[in-house]
């Protein structure tokens, strides 16, 4: 599509059904207001509303006036200038380059209301440096208050944490600390006042990522802009922008000023377009650009594959399916080519020095995960690992904030090794994994196959899962494909939450059980992940509005609902004199013994 | 539908995409022709094609005649007279209940090539009776062949068993050896000559079951036909029929004479219609008369829920879902209706002498599965498994096959309980999942809710998984449902062979993979759990012929295809120089050095 016909893209707007955006304030910082959604039961619950996560942003709040052109309202820039160690300055001038020299009606227009850059006057000014100075921070307790979902009370625990300690209630200064013990992070450039604050760690609800972005091949600005709105309706808690092509700088900064959480990017990737796409070309010099550049527009979390080194590289040579991660393939051709140590790990106590004066988070590169079962957990990730673990270090003396990036392809008895070391060798800093896929023979369902692996390894300690869309080693996800890759990674990260025990995940399984079995239909599918499917499958087989509170679905037809019956057993149950009779019964003992 | 004016329904033929079916001979019983499916691979692959187990039976055979009015070739029957043990009889007449009184144009016509009914003559006729006598019958045989997918070789074995004793081959001897021991059943009903023998145990491939069946609200038999023949072309092993309401005799009759996989159903849903639906009026008479009408039919097991004790019924007072098996609810209603003992339990013996007169397989119920997270592992449901265990001592003292069912919905971390404690009070009798569920909340896709236990589990030791599709809890599955539950569920037993070190299991994910490195997209497509979608979802982006051979996707463009690039930096790093160069690299020692 020509761009210039379309200067303000419209997004997808409006409540999700019997959803009501609820804010609840702070106490140490009043001005807070922390987004909930709260999902409205049938009058004939005898139960309250259920308060959910809300990662959709202003887009689901009718009361929001949504200006893809004006972007959203940029709440943290009080509290970042407040803080007193930033500066505003008039930053790097945008060159033909940035946008791969598109021009004309190719160039996707600027945004309208670009903002002026900031950046620290001195030092570190991250989440990481506050907390270690026993600051708790707007953003830590804006992050806190919605870990608690509107809780008041605690739930039942009930789980298998494997090492995560995570408390009934999430306070402010719970936060600050996991930070400062490098266990959590949480991604926010000074340059992307427009956040909604949230914070990944093994100690609280985990996360998901959903990846968007063009390609060479397909797609535009209005596509991605819609299809991060898109992903966040459905949960995504941040997003990646992996553009490639054209129009990368331009694209980006319409989908920063229009996200309320953490953007994600791999800078090589534009780099490599201001060379010509000539990996051999790349310098340090025009990789420093790209991160500045990118800082500067808001950037909260860089992937930097700093951890791939060259004598890593022969460790390859024998796998099945190579080096399978692009910023990885793209920095061993580099160091190949120039038979030098790669210039990412070189520089790295410079890239640090950028990072903390925007606070972008870290989200350490595995370039060399596996990419099929075979390559699962071999020396070549493994050495890469070992480097991840000295440079967490290496940021961590910089105050810069750390996430490790995880694999890939791997059999389920290989991914607790995955988890186990990664603990280990990075000293507790966030992971955060691709899948992992458990075999790779279901191209097309891709979603599922890693959907397995990802609650499996969310479960044992992951912090946030990157999705996988069933377009994964097909082609670019669409519309649809996002969604069904965020619903699936809501369903793995929801499923380790339980296992782990956390003590609000439950509630709404439980209240979604209870109205399934009063048949409450549209209070379960209000409470489900995705209630227009829900209710739409539904409708296929029983599609009157007195279908939607009968005794019984298509499934068994009313003579065989179970439901139904166990209501009338509940009813006798009660009853004294059954339980006599039943404990008759029991007292009896049985009519037949094992044959030995 | 007119049934009448559709006498002989059509369903879906032909061979999957480069797929051919080839038969592998035996050698103890010369006449069996064991079908596999081969896969060729793209010329330029310098590897053989890939064999797969194949259970679509003739329909994918392009030599094959099918007509679903004469139904499937009757190869067991010579076998099975050749036996000398049974006898042919005039058999049961059909009633008008059997088909719930329809008539006229509502009534599905009967099957037009009635067979003559079989039954022992005397004792058992049950391969678990053969097996004990030491006889390794064409049945055996047939389904240890299959096993092993035609391979000569043994793969690497790589994986974590958890006690599972999976063989690098499977002869005829251990196919009897652990049906013999309990450890595994070989469904095959005498009256159902049909069918092409396979194994279910823990020591053998992970099997999964797909559910079909008419409800009183919707379907008809010429789509019921078509989806057991299209649940088995994308890979379900066996196949249940769990009609309701009317015409279920003749439906049934139509599908077990067109089913090369075993059949399963529920007759105690039959036996409730013939009483008008009315669970308080069941007796020992009707249900026996159902069973017989069954046996002789030829479906190869029945699921039982002989567990379901009254004094079990009070556990389930304080769940938040009750009873939820459609089975255990009529059951526990019939009970606490008529306060007795339930005369499943009751006639228990009784049961076993019709079961083995046919070789009818026990899959013992769980009446009392949880419904939810919330009752998961409860103990209702552990006191019904303890008298399943019971039960099982008592069907093999009758010579009769046994499976045990299981749950249902179950958070991650309480997965194992189950699979560890079926092992001990079942002594190790084949355990028959139905997920379990992982979380309540995605009604519309407990497809992939259910899949990551459904891996979990079967890694675990679970012998054969049953399939849920996205419309559980909302509806009767369509075609496309149907589908989807199987492809998941062939993702999730492969992936549960995969870690528990299945020695041909890996061979599939490798060749798919260096399909993938070597941009063979045919290939890749070929090879995959479902060639269409696969294909359908590269051509949304690159339709061209020439891009099958394209050295990149539309995901990451050309310039950024890691694999590509992989290669290259293969060909380099074959030189010596790169690797001395690395050598000197790693002897440098690390530019940096963790803090402190």
């Amino acid at each position: 599509m020509n761009e210039l016909s379309h200067p303000t893209p419209t997004v997808t707007c409006g409540p999700l059904p019997a959803s009501t955006k609820i804010h609840v304030a702070g106490e140490r910082h009043p001005g807070l207001r922390v987004p909930m959604r709260r999902i409205a039961l049938h009058p004939t619950a005898a139960e309250p509303p259920v308060t959910i996560y809300d990662a959709s942003g202003p887009y689901t709040d009718p009361a929001a006036r949504i200006d893809i052109a004006r972007g959203l309202p940029r709440t943290r820039a009080d509290w970042i200038a407040a803080r007193g160690d930033t500066e505003t300055y008039a930053g790097r001038r945008v060159r033909p380059e940035d946008n791969g020299f598109a021009e004309g009606d190719r160039l996707t227009p600027e945004f309208p209301a670009l903002p002026i850059p900031r950046r620290a006057t001195k030092g570190a000014v991250t989440q990481l440096a506050y907390a270690r100075a026993g600051i708790v921070t707007a953003e830590m307790e804006y992050a806190a208050i919605r870990e608690n979902l509107g809780r008041s009370t605690a739930a039942t625990r009930d789980g298998e944490a494997f090492g995560a300690a995570i408390p009934d209630f999430v306070t402010p200064e719970f936060v600050r600390d996991e930070i400062a013990a490098g266990r959590a992070i949480l991604p926010a450039n000074i340059n992307h006042p427009e956040l909604e604050p949230m914070v990944i760690g093994r100690n609280f609800l985990v996360k998901i990522n959903a990846n968007i972005g063009n390609s060479a091949v397909t797609s535009s600005m209005a596509e991605e802009v819609e299809k991060m709105v898109w992903a966040i309706r459905w949960g995504a808690d941040t997003v990646m922008d992996l553009s490639t092509g054209r129009n990368i700088h331009n694209i980006r900064e319409w989908i920063i000023r229009n996200a309320p959480v953490p953007i994600g990017t791999v800078p090589l990737y534009q780099a490599l377009e201001k060379v010509g796409g000539v990996a051999e070309d790349l310098t340090w010099e025009v990789y420093r650009d790209t991160l500045i550049e990118q800082a500067e527009q808001g950037v909260d979390y860089f992937t930097i594959h700093a951890g791939l080194r060259l004598h890593h590289i022969p460790l390859t040579v024998d796998r099945v399916t190579g080096i399978v991660s692009r910023g990885g393939s793209i920095m061993a051709k580099w160091c190949l080519h120039h038979h030098r140590e790669s210039f990412l790990y070189e520089h790295f106590e410079e890239i640090c020095e950028i990072m903390r004066a925007y606070d972008v988070s870290f989200s350490l590169g595995d370039g060399l995960r596996p990419g099929s079962i075979a390559d699962a957990n071999d020396a070549a990730q493994f050495a890469e690992l070992e480097t991840l673990g000295e440079l967490t270090q290496i940021a961590w003396k910089h105050d810069c904030q750390v996430m490790i990036e995880g694999p890939g392809h791997v059999p389920m008895h290989k991914i607790k090794e995955n988890m186990d070391r990664q603990l280990e060798v990075c000293a507790e800093a966030p992971f955060y994994t691709l899948g992992p896929l458990t075999t790779d023979i279901a191209p097309g369902y891709d979603h599922i196959t890693s959907g397995i692996g990802a609650a499996m390894i969310g479960w044992f300690g992951t912090a946030m899962l990157c999705y996988v869309t069933p377009k994964e080693h097909l082609g670019l996800p669409d519309r649809d494909d996002v969604k069904t890759g965020v619903i699936t990674y809501k369903i793995a990260a929801h499923a380790a939450d339980l296992a782990k025990g956390h003590p609000a995940a439950r509630l709404r399984d439980d209240a979604l059980s209870r109205a399934r079995f009063e048949f409450r239909w549209e209070d379960q599918f209000n409470l489900s992940l995705d209630p227009d499917t829900a209710r739409a499958f539904h409708d296929q087989t029983l599609p009157k509005e007195a279908h939607k509170v009968a005794h019984f679905c298509s499934m068994c037809g009313p003579k065989f609902c179970s439901m139904r019956i166990s209501h009338d057993i509940r009813a006798e149950a009660k009853s004294k004199g059954m339980l006599e009779m039943a404990e008759r019964y029991r007292a009896g003992g049985d009519l037949y013994m094992p044959a030995d």
